[in-house]
């Protein structure tokens, strides 16, 4: 998996999510929700839900079959409701890219907790980096 | 200050943003970016922006003049377009309130990197927790 | 069906959609585009399509089975991503309640034009109006 | 001005709007308040809101300063938030470009009711169609 040669990003590593999931055109994250993750109510924070959103959406548009080359988008725009809260468990961010042509690609994720609640949803659009817009991608 | 009494939450000290300043109406949160919060590209992840504006928009609209006391609202929605991108230095959040009532408060906050340069603008939709709709909030 | 006889609403009337069905949780909205309907560069205008998912997601959160009764929302927030683009013929706006409480209640829809291809989707956040968070509503 | 010369679209004749201000990032709609913009409760249906918000965004994007040509934008994205409810009078949407590159534009937009009281605000993203990515734009 091109993920996995590539090693987590920076933000990935301090918020502790995984990429459980990768295909393309769908991507599932995990995360074992912690008080590192919470607000000053003690549920998860609004922004971890935003950043698996983005993330999940962001791996859905980008998955790359051939070894040691990847694809990469950058979010133009990023929408989320937030639908309920979690303090802790294991949380599944699952997104799919909806529809999208050689530039501009739409993506949809909806987050839940480990007894299947919608936390959220979000809708995000997103822009493909010069040489990504072919599922070949570029070197890494 | 009743934020410092109240101490940073768990994410907030997960992250290391701080609250620069903090009226009725108005905050603004202040963040040294670092290679935790970058992304697979490298530069700043969305998810960080969008904590961001979450954040201080939440607590634009919460200032409790009343030591010992807080109040609380809780994140609708979210909407976040990004317009630059960063790789480090101090980055700065600036919400203000834009209209509410009892229940609902709208609020508005841009990110901007050292050099004034935006990164983000996001808009939210929040609703006032029991007892948070008043000024006086309530006991923390 | 307590739609019909409430009659539609004027902007319903200027713009020409029906509601198709509708049912607890679930609302279809139709519309034959015209060039009434279109932007400046001759294409379905992005607030036909703004209002649609508006329109189908408030139906689909406030279907009342009592006669005689009707049930509000107030919409607070609607984001909208546009996926495709059409010049004439039937659009359908397919809305569904996604999660909701006794006050907020949130919602998506998608636009899909006469073969099927998604135009756009969006999501929303809506405040019921005192005495519409029951299923018996108030009095039309 | 080049938009007198092109004419109003469709939608535009259809709701009534007008053109009130236009330069190089910014641009004023106005539009007096009639039965026929009305929702189901009477009041300015959400749907006009987005589409003076998308229409006034687009504009300030758009100046062409060139007799005969124009330029256009596709809306990628627009997020709106609901903040006030008017039943008549005259209203304004005045948009701002935000920030943006040569491909890609960030716009945002505030419509005030005739007391100056805020009714929405609304930010979109925006795509230049090509060769409107240039001020003098493409032929009409």
């Amino acid at each position: 998996m091109s993920h996995k040669e590539e090693g987590p990003s920076g933000f990935q590593q301090l918020l502790g999510y995984r990429l459980a999931h990768w295909e393309d055109g769908h991507a599932i994250l995990e995360l074992e929700v912690e008080h590192k993750h919470t607000n000053r109510a003690g549920v998860l924070h609004g922004g971890v839900l935003a950043t698996l959103i983005d993330t999940a959406c962001g791996f859905s548009a980008t998955y790359c079959p051939v070894p040691g080359r990847v694809r990469r988008v950058v979010t133009l725009s990023l929408s989320t409701n937030f639908t309920g809260q979690v303090r802790h468990g294991l949380i599944q961010a699952v997104a799919r890219r909806v529809s999208g042509g050689s530039r501009i690609v739409f993506c949809h994720a909806d987050v839940f907790d480990a007894a299947g609640k919608l936390l959220g949803s979000g809708q995000g659009t997103f822009r493909f980096r010069t040489g990504s817009e072919h599922p070949e991608g570029v070197a890494l």
